[in-house]
């Protein structure tokens, strides 16, 4: 593994202080900025997110805002999903699409008002395409990235610091569903979200200058539910079946093809991008899905960088887009991007490059 | 400096494992891909640059892709600067903007045929805003990625290395022109061109199952003039003026403001993106202007990561975008993204993470 090259082109969050003093040993680059990776354990730093609670720092997570007369116009023409009974404090799922069909991104739409939406997104520049958009059509709205950076508290022991810091009203947060607040002085918005499936919420921060005191404040209150240091983890998302954006798409990636058919309304205004390609990709049925993997071998040996060929009877159908141990299976396991006429319980030869590996298709999630 | 955690959302370049054997221990993502940033040995890769030849693996310079009838009049919506006159085998340095007028990317535009254009793009998601507006202005124009991925020779012997590989021919390219070629059957393209001030050329790879070859091609002939490994250098694209793409721009920088304005056609056609507004904070006049900056102090002190406040006299007037240890004028140098009040000859106070640093606003470029 390299080290990061520190340049100006590469953004810290407003939690980088923080990460730093907790021993970040690894991290990614995500929206452009520092994504906090490791800390020197995974195995612990996978426990603490399922058996305990673990403090990330998603400040990567950007915020597209849409500002306007014209801004949930904007949202719903940029997003296949049906927006119409989206309450002000609610938060979507989408899968955002281009002309094509193809997912560009896949973030948590939060509605603040009738006049403002934030999408809270993966790894790709969604401002470009929003105000691209915005300007093409002679929306009245403002495009803009704010000064909104999430933390994440997760695991099951998550709600009680959550709650203990904020009050007992976080307990009836729905999923997804978010409440604008304040804590210290610190402006905040707090949702029921997360990247993993252990439970959690996301602390939007609204002031960059408040990362440390408010990263301070959550690491103070957890300490009785034994809170530390973490991150996304590929373990724990991949067993949980979550989607990485980038990781398990490319550009031609369809939202059939990985599993987010149900975030999807076709009946939605003609007008929305994405909407008439993919009801025809509908209507002819998609020609690959994602299943599981799970990997012969006793020994840790994760995915790097590069997918890498899935055979079937000597004939490459697919790719593998990810592969993990899992700590709980005792097993890697991974996803297939692959045509459809696999299936489940197939068993399929990886060209890795380490050398063939047999694998046996599965459902997602693992666990 | 931490360690980048490999995951299949980051690619790496086909000359990923060239690198690896060359010994490369930091790195950067640009584009979603692994870039190269050093080998252990800043100060010999510098001067490999200013005086010998330096072999670099900038795969991350993606190509956004325009083929069919509608190519040449996208290329030209996209691009603030006439390109009536662009002919096939040429380059051309262009300043994208949106429709504010605001810089979203400085790529190279090399037109491969009437319908058949390359964006040689900086770091940021230029198919999404192509696509985009391709899509909304019902253009007959395909916008992908292709197989291509650029190695650039650099330094005032790259043009003996590649003309030692490929033919004398090369000594005859003018600067950003390029032929289309192959050597030992590897498709090429191959330009005068490179991201620093040292002479050199670009050649684009186009299997990227050919990298390994490709690089070993480059790396044997070079012997004879000491070629090595390098990469794009902080403290030579310093020195030299050139601009980093999301280093010393924000979302809000307008071509004006980071002497891009020799770049610029302002009387390109009105559906140009952009150009309304261009021509609007033309005749206002821009608000800031990009300058020099010579730190006090005789030890290495680069900056990282986030710009710094510039003082004149106590008041905010600007930031510094960049900074970085010149080798050969042995100070401290960095860009000003400043007020148009604050003028060349000036004393400023820089407000650094490790203190206040004073430092005198000079011309772009150093040397």
């Amino acid at each position: 593994m390299s080290a990061i090259f520190p340049t100006a082109r590469l953004r810290p969050s407003p939690f980088y202080d923080c990460v730093i003093d907790e021993g970040m040993v690894s991290a990614s680059v995500y929206n452009g900025m520092i994504l906090p990776t490791g800390f020197g354990d995974p195995e612990a730093e996978y426990w603490r997110i399922i058996n305990g609670v673990s403090q990330w720092d998603v400040g990567v997570e950007r915020q597209v805002q849409l500002k306007g007369p014209d801004a949930g116009k904007l949202a719903q023409i940029l997003s296949p999903r049906d927006l119409t009974k989206c309450k002000i404090g609610q938060g979507k799922y989408v899968a955002l699409c281009n002309h094509q069909g193809m997912v560009i991104n896949d973030p948590i739409l939060l509605k603040l008002a009738d006049d403002l939406y934030w999408f809270s997104i993966a790894d790709s520049d969604m401002w470009l395409w929003a105000k691209a958009i915005a300007a093409e059509r002679g929306l009245d709205v403002e495009v803009s990235e704010p000064d909104v950076s999430p933390m994440a508290l997760q695991g099951p022991k998550a709600e009680d610091v959550v709650a203990h810091v904020m009050g007992d009203w976080v307990r009836d947060i729905k999923y997804f569903w978010f409440k604008e607040t304040e804590i210290e002085g610190i402006p905040l918005a707090v949702q029921r979200s997360g990247w993993s499936k252990q439970g959690g919420f996301e602390i939007y921060l609204r002031d960059g200058t408040k990362g440390t005191q408010l990263w301070n404040i959550f690491k103070e209150a957890g300490q009785p539910w034994g809170i530390g240091p973490g991150a996304p983890a590929t373990c724990e998302r991949t067993e949980s079946g979550l989607l990485s954006l980038g990781g398990d798409t490319d550009g031609n990636t369809n939202p059939f093809e990985v599993r987010l058919e149900s975030y999807l309304d076709l009946d939605v205004p003609d007008d929305v991008i994405g909407i008439h390609a993919l009801r025809k990709i509908k209507a002819e049925g998609p020609k690959r899905h994602q299943l599981g993997l799970v990997l012969e071998g006793e020994t840790p040996a994760p995915l790097r960088f590069a997918w890498e060929d899935i055979e079937l009877d000597g004939v490459k159908v697919g790719k593998m887009t990810n592969a993990a141990w899992s700590y709980r299976m005792k097993k890697n396991i991974g996803y297939a991007l692959i045509s459809r006429e696999a299936q489940i319980g197939q068993e399929v030869v990886i060209k890795r490059q380490t050398g063939d590996t047999a694998a046996t298709l599965v459902e997602l999630p693992f666990l």
